[in-house]
């Protein structure tokens, strides 16, 4: 019997254990804990869990996985104690939305016998905990992988084939591009909405601005109603990466102003907005996104460990990871 | 038999045209034409309209009620054309997305025998024209109503009547104040989806940042997928509204962006992310969107002409209008 532990039940957390539940690894029990227990209990009573752990310790011991599901700076804590007792050969990742201070913690306080690969699933949704979990929820969606210098490949293998048999789409990535980039497509649209609604709800007519608000307002504020936890470790965690791209937004901003302020802005407001058009159509069409197209190949690690996938979780899951690929994509959209 | 026109059948147009035909408005018929006569015909192979005219004056010829639902630079030239030819007692009205320059206009071009309602039905999707458009698109959502000076009770009645009917809330307001209000709500939000689309398309390492982009990316640039004039006529109808939230916004990001580049940033993020998080779930709650609640009361111009309804729209519409209030409601969510 194989052992996945999952440390922090949260949305994420129990999205991980509820899509592992659902694709039927042989022979494998997921655990879980948390700091609040209530929460890893009710991952249990979900169905993400085969049992609750009461604290990191028992977690870990004899685990061959090890998910650390947590807020980012916890990661830290989480990796400090759990260092001491890891065994040989056993896999660590995480799902923190920033990597860099994940990596250099992972080397500080995890020892060299173990593989840390961290990971980053670009999915979730803003109503956090384990109640509003989804097994789906990782579908389609790019899903970072980023191991430690020195990882094995069969330690990365064994993320990236978890990760594509949820159904994400592993994306090797390096952690200073990853933050980088994720402060653009993910950071950047966060704090957007946390503005729009600072901007608008401190102004003293808000009380009659909001009834007027309605499904663009809604979509744009949307993130806003995330996680604060959450939200400010990502920020801590990419002072840089967040600074620079709310300087290029900004400086959008005054230029699309400046637009608006000309005498005869017709032409170039329009071109504006054509040109976002455009460049979204492109996006949403995949030509800058494969991780979006069906026609999507798995990225693979350069030595192919299909036996040990097979050991960990029975030849079904490997024929659905390895065959022909139709059962790979079984279910989703063409 | 009645006489409704639309002018202009787009996304916004056809879909008032499905959604009056929902109702089964009695003895009346709707008739629409566009510039673009492909679009007109589409509208009535979706269902929106009995009948195609080739012309404006052929479309307000013996009409009740016209809808203007152009863009809102094109209301002023409709408005031109179709003044001399308005005859007493009809009822136009618009959806533009901007209320000052179209009452103005309104002022300026159209005779005061005839009764103008300036309207604005909060709602929409990204994608335009006539193929996009859903009978269900008005149903709950804030539908402003301003009615120019000296507008007849019964001429603004019927399109109160007429907004409640498909769905929507109607909701009065001074010119000045719709364009400072949706300046905050409405095209502050998609001015800022096309300054993330800008901002970030325009970085030489899109290519790679875009295969990150995942749902927040999604719902936060949307609104950059609209219709270009539509957004281009709405910014220069509305410079100051426009200029004026751009700027408390720009200020708020600077706000933010000042809380992450501190040493000791934690709390104070922290507070502003829990914040932003209860302000969104206050409006969502709608505890300051009366629109959004179920018990919301429809507000009532002061002498209240069921018997001109009932003429106008049947008995069985106006059952639904003026009944118990259980029928109004049937198939909303409570």
């Amino acid at each position: 019997m194989d052992k996945i532990a999952i440390i922090g039940t949260g949305l994420i957390g129990t999205s991980l254990g509820l899509a592992m539940k659902k694709i039927k690894l042989k022979n494998v029990q997921i655990v879980g804990v948390d700091l609040e227990r209530y929460r890893s209990n009710r991952a249990k009573k979900m169905g993400a869990l085969d049992r609750v752990e009461g604290n990191l310790a028992e977690a870990v011991s004899d685990s061959n996985i090890v998910f650390i599901c947590t807020p980012v700076m916890a990661i830290r804590e989480v990796m400090e104690v759990i260092g001491p007792r890891l065994t040989e050969g056993v896999v660590v990742t995480d799902t923190g939305g920033t990597k860099r201070g994940v990596l250099n913690w992972a080397k500080e306080f995890l020892p060299e016998k173990v593989d840390f690969v961290g990971g980053h699933p670009l999915a979730g949704r803003e109503t956090p905990g384990p109640d509003n979990a989804d097994p789906e929820m990782f579908k389609d969606r790019p899903y970072c992988i980023v191991p430690r210098p020195g990882a094995s490949t069969e330690g990365v293998q064994q993320i990236v084939d978890l990760a594509s048999a949820i159904g994400a789409r592993p994306y090797f990535i390096d952690a200073d591009e990853h933050d980088s980039f994720v402060a653009a497509v993910s950071h950047l649209p966060f704090i957007m909405s946390t503005a729009l609604i600072g901007a608008t709800s401190k102004s003293p007519q808000w009380g009659d601005i909001s009834h007027l608000a309605s499904s663009g307002f809604r979509d744009v504020s949307r993130l806003a109603s995330g996680d604060s936890i959450m939200h400010r470790d990502v920020c801590l965690t990419n002072k840089a990466g967040v600074v620079h791209w709310i300087n290029e937004l900004v400086a959008e901003l005054e230029r699309i102003k400046g637009m608006v302020q000309k005498e005869s802005p017709s032409q170039e407001l329009y071109d504006l907005f054509e040109k976002a058009f455009a460049e979204r159509e492109r996006w949403l069409a995949g030509v800058t996104t494969p991780w979006a197209r069906a026609d999507y190949e798995r990225p693979q690690t350069p030595t192919f460990a299909r036996t040990t996938a097979e050991l960990m979780f029975g030849s079904r899951a490997a024929e659905g990871l390895f065959g022909d690929g139709k059962k790979d994509d079984k279910g989703r959209k063409k």
